[in-house]
């Protein structure tokens, strides 16, 4: 399969499942809600040596999607159950609370599970209830004024690791490549790509063939300069930079839309050659994005 | 004292030692080096609830001054000595080595104190050494390429905690009075602000007078909305809003300069009426920085 | 009239017929559109002194309602019909062809009255045609390779000069109120604000009562430094600064559309207390939108 | 001569005397100064087909080297004798004066020549003077506040048309090239780069070889897709793409260092091979900078 000229695949990315939050930051202005998120998002791009994996979803403005009408972003926090609950917890109470301006809302209202997060003995006292835009908030009296939020999150069963490869004929054309890519992700609803920029440079395998300690090494057979050092390297011939989207989601439709509409942006850069998607052979995760299918 | 209407208090900043690694990470352009050290130093606002302080020291463009000649941007990474090895080995293998086109550099060569980072274990037995600026540095091939790093970072002991409080007739004044300071203290070299756009909206007392539980909780006396519930408010008349600077750094000195010019651009805000700063009467913290000395 | 406890005026904007021109930039990323947008756009805030008005209107990303499938933005540019030809011409010649990989496309493919723009001489022989995206275009070849455009652009007569006032207690509420309302408008299709950051900081009056020479002058009655030396001041009591929001687009709907959403967002900011807008009586302008109405 | 494995060509940049303003332009935060500065300089690339060429120079932060004490930015105005005068004033009044909480600042206060730029008469009386910095200014009512400004402007004759031609492998490595260098000539002081992103995708020559009414037209010696098809290509084997750097400066030494700077910064970027620069074979500019003697 061909797009713009560009080869496609015929591979799959292989997901797992996450315990995923939803939390809508609302602050005066854009600007501000964004400088919250991206603290509270931040050193979580992947669950193998972060506490978790989180990033920005989507973002509101004008306000009238918001529970209290102001701009807003939401942002995913995906994690295992039990360090989930923790994370939203301490990412919540030390990057957000503590910034200028900001309310914060449940972004999953219907889930059936919830975590509790009592931010509201931070007000030694002082706090009070108030319902904001039909939902029970605490009020928190701050130096900057009140601190408005939400105290019980929705938590659902979304994907992790779903991804695709944009290789390219030089280092550039594949950054360039995956940037155009991970820009139009960022407008996918339901998704967030948790690396830095959304792009990952230094793909793992499981584990390591040579040094027994380490839970990952790099993933050989996709680095180029080992194209001709080791024996089955999956590099096409031509390649000279591969970079990964990671995506993670709510739902499987969601990381397949992203997916689809990443690629698409890719092929439109002039020097990336080849989409291709990690997977494990299909032992480990239960979901099987298929390229083919999705675009 | 005065600085263009604005009362500044007759008070100091308590601040406290804490351990600093400085790293120096470079990539292909700023844009991309900022992208690396954003999500490395995110989750890193305060050592109460995150793994550690953190943020952007400093940036190098052109890239005369970065030991591979590359647009680059330093980090400081502040902890307890124990915390301060492992979060940076999990920030710089999770959010820099996955970055796209990125090499890190130890920001502190004459330091006594070192920290060993092997990521070169990642490589699988495919590293190898180079140098590069006179440094001795590990290539891993990664799917971009390769990363080059060095493995061995300064550890100094710096100052936490440096602070001062702008104080706004409204809460925008205020905002935008601690928005000029962060932007203003951003091109000062040797120190960061870890909070979300270098500005703090709920500064906190340690423990808690009605909850046994907690650690920390809202600093009364500092809310303004509490004015006149509680009996001893230290918000003065007519000031609204307070916003706190909290500054880490590699010394005494830095930290200081850091206040006053910070201080000096609030001051220059139309709105901004009080600049203050907090400390526990002088029991907790070796440092003292009093306002009316360093401006 | 109230909303979130604001004032709003019971007042109207008076707008006046314009002629504008829609045109969609793309590139290889939305970055590059924006840089090639934002210089086509420049000084053109106003049509007194610059040679037309112009913004930017709307982005894509995802591409996939470009017609080269590329991330893009689109600027609408407004003048009179004869100056918007030349303004045209010379802001895609000088702006867009030269930026690093565009393509330009009509943004109003069903106007009846259409202004040709003949870059493709600028090919000197080498041009030529092609379809994209079903659009009949010309292909330059240029130093960074082909340049795309098509070269017949729809203008239609659209509306200048919406506008409305935000007031607040101090300067810094007023600037963010403004700020949050040029964010929100942002989002509005068919619409831009030609000001820097979308803002005026200083209105004008038609003529002046001391300089006969001068075609426009401060507006003293919305002056607050002057509230209590000129007879008829319109600065409501405690109001200390006004901004105004200046709209222009492609037909009234879209204006107070635009109106709306910007009044709504700037009445969410603190501090913010009174809404106007501008008006010569009713004796200049055909179109009347009244603040009561729209909202 | 070779830069990091990149060919320098043998030859120079041949440039021009053109008269320049340096205003500075101050606001209450950085953000407003660059706001009013990006208007400001904007459809200013090339004194072919707009009414000057302009750019932002410097950026003030902290605040300590404007008069005023605020944040800022300087932008240069390049124009002839006649034009630049015209434009200076209408770019002030329409795109600075209009901008939130802006000042200007006259930006070489030993200039033999000043243009005089008498915004106060906008004040309609209301005006009046006050010394800010040392400096003689007028301050003048309007919307926001008082806006600020010093009515006397110096003027030089300095140095239009610097350049150089970053060329690369393939279209994204030249971009990426030409990127790297225009972020660091845009920290180098006295010169601007006027083509949006500081890169120029579509060099032309004097006149037209077809069309007896263009003025200009493509280079299509520098074309790579015409390599083939012009008899004296001088695109060097394997360039598929070429930008070029622009560069005016108050004085040939700026224009220099702002060059070699470049061209260090794109030389590091892979997939850049070969540096040249443009020149008439020294007809017609006075200035000769020759890329072996600056580097």
């Amino acid at each position: 399969m061909e797009i713009n000229g560009v080869t496609i695949d015929n591979t799959y990315a292989e997901a797992f499942p996450t315990w995923i939050c939803r939390i809508i930051i609302t602050a005066v202005t854009q600007e501000w809600a964004f400088k919250a998120a991206t603290e509270a998002t931040g050193f979580a791009t992947s669950a193998i040596g972060c506490p978790c994996e989180a990033g920005i979803e989507n973002e509101f403005i004008p306000g009238n999607e918001t529970p209290d009408g102001r701009p807003g972003v939401s942002i995913l926090i995906c994690a295992s159950k039990k360090k989930l609950k923790e994370q939203v917890v301490e990412r919540l109470a030390e990057c957000v609370l503590t910034a200028p301006t900001t309310a914060v809302f449940n972004g999953i209202q219907n889930a059936e599970e919830k975590i509790p997060v009592k931010l509201h003995f931070f007000g030694d006292g002082y706090e009070y209830q108030k319902e904001v835009g039909g939902r029970k908030c605490w009020v928190i009296p701050i130096m900057n004024g009140e601190y408005i939020g939400e105290e019980e999150f929705g938590m659902v069963k979304g994907v992790a690791g779903g991804n695709f490869f944009v290789m390219g004929e030089n280092q550039m054309a594949a950054l360039m490549g995956a940037k155009a890519a991970s820009d139009t992700i960022a407008k996918v609803k339901g998704v967030i790509t948790s690396f830095p920029g959304g792009i990952v440079a230094s793909g793992s395998k499981v584990g390591s063939l040579k040094y027994k300690f380490m839970v990952a090494s790099t993933n050989e057979k996709y680095c180029p300069t080992l194209r001709e050092k080791v024996p089955d390297s999956k590099v096409p011939a031509g390649i000279k930079a591969i970079y990964e989207i990671v995506i993670d989601g709510l739902d499987e439709k969601s990381v397949a839309e992203a997916m689809a509409t990443g690629i698409k942006a890719a092929c439109k850069v002039p020097g990336v050659k080849f989409i291709s998607a990690g997977n494990f052979g299909g032992t480990l995760g239960p979901f099987k994005i298929e390229l083919h299918k999705v675009l």
